[in-house]
């Protein structure tokens, strides 16, 4: 271990993250006062910016450091956070990140509409790309986002639900955005059809590694960490791997005991401390962690078709370091 | 008045308007059937169509027949949609002509959740026509609806608002999607700038007179037509252009009770009469009525760039249709 600070994707695209923030608070309407606090509220409470770093790397693999990847990271930002927005109008989330959510402060009416804003103005931005097959893909990630989180619907509180549905939904609402914001960066880069799909399945299988651990966090958590709070998950019944792959180890009593707390949504206060239980004697967490790790993996090598640079380098570590998050 | 059935746009387009249905069909994904449903609903309770009729008859005004009209006159459909399920979702509305709204069946959840589905498959389609200066035109479009709606909740319930902040948010929330409705007919047409420009104010020139009128209709219409109840706007306090032109012709006492009743939002039963009697008194009605003949003069003559055919002349009828509508 070196005691120097590790120089992260972060630290490689700083400035180019300035740019993207400046794009973000540009396209802010400051007539609209209320768009332009809840605009600034958001980049406050902004998160770890890994959507948008994808496509800044992405396009660097091949050279492309021009404002093109700028305009399409700070478009999958906007289409991430307007579907974060639109979330907690239909979760009736009141804090987010430690942060209250913006329909807790300004209401479901604002929020809604503050989403919409941001979804038109990706479009928007994509435009100014040129680039057609750039907007095909986000357009169409976006169509499946709302698929995946309609089918997450259809599964909820349902602890007998076939793993196959849990992956149509993370794919869904968490992984396409991220293979497409890959994608999209190596389109604008003017990659091959190889370089295209390969930049997919890298950012779609860590999509689909980082639900799977955002899932496990939730029973893993020794404390509240940075307004996660422990438990979250089981208190609202949701079906997500964890309690899938318990629910099908689970004997009798057990099948009785999710059918009561996760579908009936009848807990007291011992049931999470049992729910854990479970999962530890069936192993769970580290079926859930193993399965990540496989995608991590795929993730990895699918960036063998890239030129070896520092870039690629410092993507093979993103993808190993979205495995240890505890938040 | 001849006895034989007037031939409309609706007549004239009547296999193109089949084929936008279609496309809408086709694009609500039949693995989600919670989507479909809603979808379905959704074109039963079908409107005028006049947003799609209008991109299909600019687009016959320099004789494009092809699919490209019929896939963007579907993008404006479900971008007018979506805005019908997200205004819904944020009114709490129950009703939408005569008809259940979405979020009163299924939910907000899932109102918000297909409105963001139809915004995605909207860009899509657009993709499928190959023209950024469309796809331009109506992301434009998208996020002036935004700004207007939101310069709405601005001026909610306020009767001391100034008539250019009433027109900033009809043009944004209705008369824009008018605009680029016509505009993007004519680019993927292959109109000229001359032509381009023309065709938008058009649209957008009627979807000022369109709104106005609609405003107007909560105030004159004798009994409730097709599920639009009488007084709506004035019992959630709406902040129309009849009520912004009676404010400023109202005496201290007159200007007391707008204060109570659409400020305040203190009613009593008859106060929806005395609104009226004040109209009536400073003739705001004909007033308002006066406006909108405006803007539909300034909506024709904006077709005199066009060549002379039956699609112009069904246009032109179309815009003095819209000044007698009744609902």
């Amino acid at each position: 271990m070196s005691i120097e600070k590790k120089i992260s994707l972060l630290d490689v695209f700083e400035e180019s993250l300035k740019k993207v923030d400046n794009e973000i608070f540009k396209r802010l309407d400051a007539t609209i006062p209320l768009l332009a606090e809840i605009g600034t509220h958001l980049i406050k409470a902004k998160g770890k910016r890994i959507r948008p770093i994808l496509t800044l790397a992405m396009a660097g693999q091949l050279n492309d450091f021009s404002r093109n990847p700028i305009l399409l990271a700070t478009a999958v930002e906007f289409i991430h956070t307007a579907t974060l927005l639109h979330d907690d109008v239909v979760d009736e989330s009141d804090f987010r990140r430690g942060v209250k959510t913006a329909n807790r402060i300004w209401g479901n009416e604002a929020s809604v509409l503050a989403g919409d804003f941001l979804f038109a103005q990706s479009f928007d931005l994509m435009v100014e790309t040129n680039s057609l097959d750039a907007l095909s893909s986000l357009s169409k990630a976006s169509c499946k986002i709302t698929q995946g989180e309609f089918k997450q619907m259809q599964i909820s509180n349902n602890p007998n639900t076939k793993i196959d549905d849990y992956f149509e939904v993370i794919g869904g609402k968490t992984a396409q955005l991220f293979g497409s914001a890959c994608e999209s960066g190596i389109i604008v880069a003017n990659g091959n059809e190889e370089q295209i799909n390969a930049a997919h399945s890298y950012g779609f299988n860590i999509g689909l590694a980082f639900q799977i651990i955002d899932d496990v966090i939730d029973y893993t958590l020794e404390k509240n960490v940075s307004g996660k709070n422990i438990g979250d998950d089981f208190k609202l019944g949701k079906t997500t791997l964890p309690i899938i792959l318990a629910w099908e180890k689970s004997d009798k009593n057990e099948k009785d005991f999710w059918i009561r707390t996760i579908k009936l949504l009848e807990q007291n206060e011992k049931d999470f401390e049992y729910a854990k239980n479970i999962m530890k004697k069936y192993k769970i967490i580290e079926e859930c962690k193993k399965l990540a790790s496989d995608f991590i993996n795929i993730s990895i090598s699918s960036l063998n078709v890239f030129p070896e640079n520092k870039y690629k380098i410092h993507l093979k570590e993103l993808a190993n370091e979205s495995l240890m998050r505890t938040k």
